[in-house]
């Protein structure tokens, strides 16, 4: 089982060092190869993603990526900016399925900005689409408006769009999902405004037909951002375009208050898998020893479980982590009272230790 | 001074009386006519925004509008569904310039899902555009997939665009609505993807430099969404997108636990304005007298206020609404111990006596 490890900028190799530990304790016939990402890759060989990063990735059962970008890249043009990295990843390894956990662990419940009983046992899925949408779409660029009230005038342009067969295979991963949890899918949309999102509205509703057994909800995107605020916990699985997913999930993320626990996997046909913290490369802190790599470990938790079907070894890691929490470990990111507050390499080593 | 009265569905056309019942008690020269829109207009006219609506609405100084929509209605053909209503009055109106204050009163701080440390005394001042963007971008529609790894299949598509003097009218506004409170915009934007919002922070950062008094900051809106959710304080004006804003405000306003209090204005180049409160049209309450009027009240003092220069009489009906509340008077959804729970045209009425 063969490993791309991609460290990436800021907080990324601190965090990663730690889930590689993991790994490693884990004594399993795993093959670790590690690559430049992002602006380190783009300081080492020029690009974001080179040619040698990209051809590890597609080679390797799974990525293992740490997070990109820093303020001191802003200025280089578009196509050599550290997030093309992971958008080229994306789209190179057809990685169109993300999913993002929203989950507020018991022990952290305080550090969320919502009143405790409303995130208390929270246990959201998001499901984003990734490989499409707005993201991708063609054609897009700057030029004089062909039309409208501002015919003429310099403008710039995107392209939204969704084929029937991208929008039934991510139903049909959201609705397997949903057979293992609570059986409820909320499918947000904007069909009151966007061709592109009335016939997403249409497709899932068919696919639906094929799991009776789960339940389907639609909902404005508008309405899914105050319901997340509102009642967090009425979701279970909720599926949506990679736009508007970029969005709600960061704002699922938050409500947990603990973003720095939450991991994330994004899987194409083939099982193959890129595995990376939900939260960023946070360079204000990196180099520090502070970050929390345990969003990091629990995505090499996920990459066992769904890319090297090592069901078993991910449980472990899990169960690892859980009891650190119980032991009273955190860090700074997550500290409460009465708790121990440790660095990165701390919170690795007692991971490894609680395996 | 002519004001076009719009009560639309659900419960538009009570919170609508409540706050007409206050313009009355003003004893201002004003000149109310009222017509059908949305779902009712559809019932009463066969389309939700009849020619002599849209006329009425032209040819007043200001719309007072209540809400639209209606499980019922979800069936009808997308041009005859109530929400065209909306975007048709937007776009004939020429009504780019979307205000939403996201308010946290401090009576209501409780009705809040977040921490009253993290909601008190918030005061956030949303500025959407509200005619351009992805919501009237053509060309739109069905077809076969012209290119991309789908060629050929069914798809789905919008167009996202902005011209510049689109952006530089809005920026405008935005600096402007700053320099009234606390000289602070975050501009928000996803320019590490979109050509569209590049753009617009490029254009943004070029009209700035004749705001030098006035702080910018730009933010991704992924970011956007969880720096509401986390330090919501933090903000001032935001001015984003018609999309974008969409979903922020939404989720801005029920930050505050108290969308029922919340109004909005839409305004063109010439001063005239289409007021409505924050919320929907509720129709699961609609026709039970207890739907929270103030939204609307306080939407009626924004329109004297912006398009009816009478600030004086805007600032009246602010005050009865705060004596209101510190009275103890509330409706069933701000409800909180120790409060009297009145129902909509009690709610009314208190506010007339306190004028
Ligand atoms: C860095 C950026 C391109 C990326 C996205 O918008 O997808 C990020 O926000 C994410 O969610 O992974
Ligand atoms: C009804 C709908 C078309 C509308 C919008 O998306 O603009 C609504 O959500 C709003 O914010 O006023």
């Amino acid at each position: 089982m063969k490993i791309a490890i991609l460290p990436g900028d800021g907080i990324g190799p601190e965090i990663v060092a730690e889930a590689v530990k993991v790994l490693k304790a884990l004594a399993l016939p795993l093959e670790m190869e590690t690559a430049p990402v992002g602006g380190a890759a783009y300081e080492a060989a020029g690009h974001p993603l080179p040619e040698a990063t990209l051809k590890l990735a597609q080679q390797a059962d799974a990525v293992l990526f740490g997070a990109v970008g820093d303020w001191k890249y802003d200025t280089l043009p578009r196509p050599l900016r550290p997030e093309q990295a992971i958008l080229g990843l994306r789209k190179a390894l057809g990685l169109f399925a993300n999913f993002r956990p929203a989950i507020c662990y018991p022990q952290l419940t305080h550090a969320s900005s919502l009143k405790p009983e409303l995130v208390a046992g929270l246990d959201i899925l998001i499901i984003r689409e990734l490989t499409g949408d707005i993201y991708f779409g063609q054609p897009r660029g700057r030029r004089s408006a062909p039309d409208g009230p501002f015919a003429g005038a310099e403008e710039a342009f995107d392209t939204m769009r969704y084929s029937r067969p991208e929008i039934e295979r991510i139903a049909r991963v959201a609705f397997e999902a949903a057979r293992q949890r609570r059986r409820k899918v909320t499918s947000v949309d904007k069909a009151n405004v966007l061709e592109t999102f009335q016939f997403w509205k249409d497709v899932v509703t068919e696919v639906h037909r094929d799991y009776p057994d789960v339940e389907l909800e639609h909902m404005y995107v508008d309405n899914a951002a105050m319901q997340l605020v509102k009642a967090p916990k009425k979701f279970d699985v909720v599926v949506t375009g990679n736009m508007f997913g970029d969005i709600l999930s960061d704002e699922a993320a938050m409500l947990t208050g603990s973003i720095g626990m939450l991991p994330s996997a994004s899987l194409n046909e083939r099982g193959q898998g890129l595995y990376e913290p939900s939260h960023g490369s946070a360079p204000d802190i990196a180099g520090k020893g502070v970050a929390n790599p345990l969003a990091t470990i629990l995505s090499a938790a996920m990459m066992l479980r769904f890319s090297l079907r090592q069901p078993e070894a991910a449980a472990r890691i899990e169960a690892a982590v859980q009891k650190v929490l119980a032991d009273g470990l955190r860090t700074a990111d997550i500290a409460g009272e009465g708790c121990t507050v440790v660095g990165t390499a701390a919170m690795g080593d007692a991971v490894v230790r609680a395996l």
